[in-house]
């Protein structure tokens, strides 16, 4: 199992971010994060849909809305990590085996414009490259390498539907209606 | 550098899709591809952007748009290997070492509903995973495992800007103004 690994969406937009925003929750979902946290606005529907794909595809996800710097510095505080992903930081794949495994990690994942509090809230600000890309794609490369790879491929307990993938495309499993 | 990679986006629509296909096309540059291409709706000024980024970033992606299927099945009888990104497909870590490399890769990525032809005309479709999470992060990690891992963190030639990352964040180093 491990210690915790919450991913946070720091200053999310309503107007502007879900449908980015619910990628960012499904990746963190998908690849083994027991939480998923916005801060910023509050948007429940989108922490519903997550909730709803979770009843579905198995597993569990905690999901809050937190004010942003001072949950950050509480993590810190009580003796957790926080990496901070970012263009500008340092490359992901050197400073993972740093990293102490042995506290809760939170991920933070910002949008545009993260202020310099979060940089210096955090104790790691690690890039996933140095290019503009995605969040959704750095997400997804520092956790499938914080999990050892292989992290999208993890299956789910408790799920009413289970997808098995083939070559030739669809075969759904819908383990509700099978056991009726 | 091995055969061609490009990076098809299908069924793009134009009032829906932009900051997904952005990022969808920012990942595929920043991972390696040398192409971006959109089927579906046309959209000049998302593919200005993703030059406008080649530009200051370095390295070359050629952008195009394309009708869609007949693209796709061209390719194939033309002795290009096509593979599909879909949750319904078979494990990509799996599939990757049987797929050939001596041949140009096109790599399928949908939105919402693909159609059956798509599925039939691709040698292979291919799941990152079996959970509903996001096409952004599925090419992401499809692309990092072909090309063996560390793709994010490549360098681009002739780039008028260059990120250092470092843990204290942003080092930009705006190689025209320091030549000046």
């Amino acid at each position: 199992m491990g210690e915790r690994v919450e991913v946070l969406r720091w200053g999310y937009r309503k107007g502007r971010d879900p449908r980015i925003t619910t990628h960012l929750g499904l990746v963190a979902r998908a690849l083994g994060a027991d939480a998923f946290t916005l801060a910023g606005e509050d948007d429940k529907e989108l922490l519903e849909n997550l909730q709803s794909v979770t009843t579905r595809f198995g597993g569990e996800i905690e999901t809050n809305h937190v004010s942003g710097i001072s949950y950050l510095r509480k993590h810190v505080e009580s003796g957790g990590v926080a990496v901070h992903l970012t263009m500008y930081g340092q490359p992901y794949r050197q400073a993972i085996p740093k990293i102490r495994r042995d506290r809760p990690l939170l991920i933070v994942v910002g949008g545009a414009k993260v202020p310099a509090e979060v940089f210096k809230a955090c104790q790691y600000n690690i890039g996933v490259g140095n290019q503009p890309h995605s969040e959704v794609a750095a997400l997804a490369l520092f956790m499938d390498e914080w999990f050892g790879g292989g992290a999208a491929e993890r299956s789910f307990p408790k799920a009413q539907l289970i997808i098995e993938g083939s070559n030739q495309g669809k075969i759904v499993h819908d383990l509700e209606r099978e056991e009726e």
